[in-house]
């Protein structure tokens, strides 16, 4: 290479950024994906270069079926992606219309939130506690009438390990859910990217798999090597119905240009197939368990009245603290000099109400912000909770409740 | 490899297939992209695993504005994309909504027509001649009202090297539509895939660059390498309006994924550095002038009475066959035989009527078929012509005309 190459994200020099989402430097196997790069252009298969089958290479899906599906190993419920992002993307497009409503927990991921918006979708919200969606208001929201016209076409949720939250499920709350999207034909997509990074025991079952049973069969679960291999390989999936996973392979963007990335969908298959993907991934479980408990540590001794549902995986702390509003975006009304204090002690966190969709629905995250323990190391996890409980004091003395 | 690949397209054993628009598997460079593989992750720059930044890498945007932008180097006009059609969804999704409606040349791209239907766009289509979509039409098709209220978002065209046509637009003609979007306010997709396979002198210059210099910045020009060095890589761009680009970069897909294939952008980008990718474009560029001669002189010898516009440039010849009714789909209604008689002697041809979106406006697509010289050798070509000719004179013989 000639040249540095420019990642999404960048933090300046002195800052410590909790709210940056992507993974550690440290979990990026570089040496690995180059010898499979090697590998699978070694032996001279130009079928390689080629427009890949549309829902990706069978042999590829069948790996994907084996190692991540739990009970449900059939691969024509496997259809590859370039990541989860472009998933929900293309679900929106085949399954959902400019007017239509989608049901999500509120809080959630703002950039699903972000990408909804992108399709004209009608978002609509529902309360969570530390168990998720509340089931009636959920069923409710699945069967309010649409303004314009529109129909309910989709319900969003993070299942496991969620974002911003990092609360999982529980298998009841999550039966619930599903089983009133598969009443009302809503179909749910379960954002499972985090799913594989249980930090103190077993990956909690797909919600797709425990869908595969009954003849309702209404969840898209998307899942992403994003989070313990490589972001850039661009390499996710959609499990679900193998009904809707047919549809997709037949739309125009994928009868065009074939498969969505045959090239690096066949790195990371060779990287399943060698075992290099799940020593990996083992190694970044164990390396998020001490972040992690750094974490936790670090703000029950530097922020002792703050609250938060300790993670048992993937990348985020949801933390309060209760009577200082770290939870509202700089510029956005009065926060009590939180933001500015947060700049001076230079460290930045994610407000919590980056991740509101309606604020009548989640009224404490102003008192919330989430803290992403997947990109920096222990002693820098512990410095900037250093730095965020100086922050909150200097802003909880600067404005008296 | 311990598999082999599946690729999108197959043809059985003895047939030959001029319907498929993949690239000649000759064409593919399989060891230019292992050296470029090898040669981007050498230098332990963990950067390429990351999630990447929204537009492209600055770097590539730059190389790839000076190779294909003819006078408009300016890299904030370029966004990277896996692949042409991957953009033109894109653009669908951010740019129009359900009920809006499409204009587009009859015939066209049969699976743009297919993207547009899967975003809910209505599509209206103008007749065309040789030169292109009819001036007068076209801009009477951009003001028509659309039927439940939406307005005309967007239009379509496949300007230089046309698919399914082989045309390209007189600059003239091209002046004029892109001056009646630009009057309504509709942007302009610029489907130039095949715009860098002149087979006769230089390229046509890119609408979007013929666009760049007034005001109006109208057209999205959407280009590719998956031509001329490989479909898998998906690798291709938008070229056009830097604020339509900026609200690309911005949106919830792009925001949460990051740049849409940062590893394989990368090693197009060593392959555009190294110069091996113009090579190649060079070396195809000469095997298919050899497979369109051979093509243009097959036809001429056995079907003399069909008549053609001589390709100048891409992967397609657009042939009609008076009095035998080529065009039409197997099973679609009478075709004289003809389908049957294709597949008795085991050659394959797109129908012309696969690509109409208006059967009204494009009367003639009946009798014409699209046939590719993009994916086989001369001498294939040759024998699929004999058998085309073989088809054709049966087919006349049992329904006389």
């Amino acid at each position: 290479m000639t040249h540095a190459i420019a990642s999404q994200h960048a933090t300046p020099e002195g800052v410590i950024d909790l709210a940056r989402g992507d993974p550690s430097p440290d979990f990026l196997p570089l040496d690995a994906v180059r010898d499979a790069a090697a590998r699978i252009t070694a032996d001279g298969d130009v079928n390689l270069l080629q427009y890949g089958h549309e829902p990706g290479d069978p042999a590829f899906r069948e790996l994907l079926a084996a190692t991540f599906g739990g009970s449900d190993g059939d691969p024509e419920r496997w259809f590859v992606t370039p990541g989860a992002s472009a998933a929900l993307s293309l679900i929106c497009t085949l399954f959902a219309g400019r007017g239509d409503g989608v049901v999500v927990a509120d809080p959630s991921y703002h950039l699903a939130l972000r990408t909804f918006r992108d399709h004209g979708l009608q978002v609509r919200s529902v309360p969570s506690d530390d168990g998720g969606p509340d089931p009636e208001a959920w069923a409710a929201a699945l069967t309010e009438p649409v303004p314009g016209g529109g129909r309910v076409a989709l319900a969003y949720l993070v299942p496991a390990f969620g974002n911003p939250t990092g609360v999982t499920l529980a298998s009841e709350r999550a039966r619930h859910l599903t089983e009133a999207c598969a009443l009302h034909g809503v179909r749910l997509i379960a954002d499972e990217v985090y799913r594989p990074l249980a930090l103190d025991g077993d990956p909690p079952p797909s919600l797709a798999a425990a869908d595969a049973e009954p003849a309702s069969e209404v969840v898209l679960a998307l899942g992403s090597v994003s989070k313990f291999l490589s972001p850039a390989l661009r390499v996710g999936w959609i499990h679900g119905p193998a009904r809707d996973l047919r549809r997709l392979a037949d739309a125009g963007l994928l009868r065009s240009g074939g498969g969505m990335n045959p090239f690096t969908a066949a790195i990371v298959h060779e990287l399943l197939r060698s075992g290099a993907a799940q020593e990996r991934l083992h190694a970044v479980r164990a390396e998020l368990r001490s972040r992690r408990d750094a974490l936790h540590a670090a703000l029950r001794r530097e922020l002792p009245d703050a609250t938060f549902v300790p993670a048992e995986g993937g990348y985020f702390a949801w933390v309060r603290t209760p009577g200082v509003r770290i939870g509202v975006e700089e510029g956005a009304g009065a926060d009590g000099g939180v933001a500015e204090a947060l700049r001076r002690h230079r460290v930045v966190v994610a407000p919590g109400m980056r991740f509101v969709a309606d604020a009548r629905r989640a009224p404490d995250a102003a008192e919330r912000a989430r803290l992403s323990f997947g990109h920096e190391p222990p002693e820098r996890l512990a410095e900037a909770v250093v730095r965020l409980a100086a922050a909150v004091r200097a802003s909880a003395e600067a404005s008296p409740t």
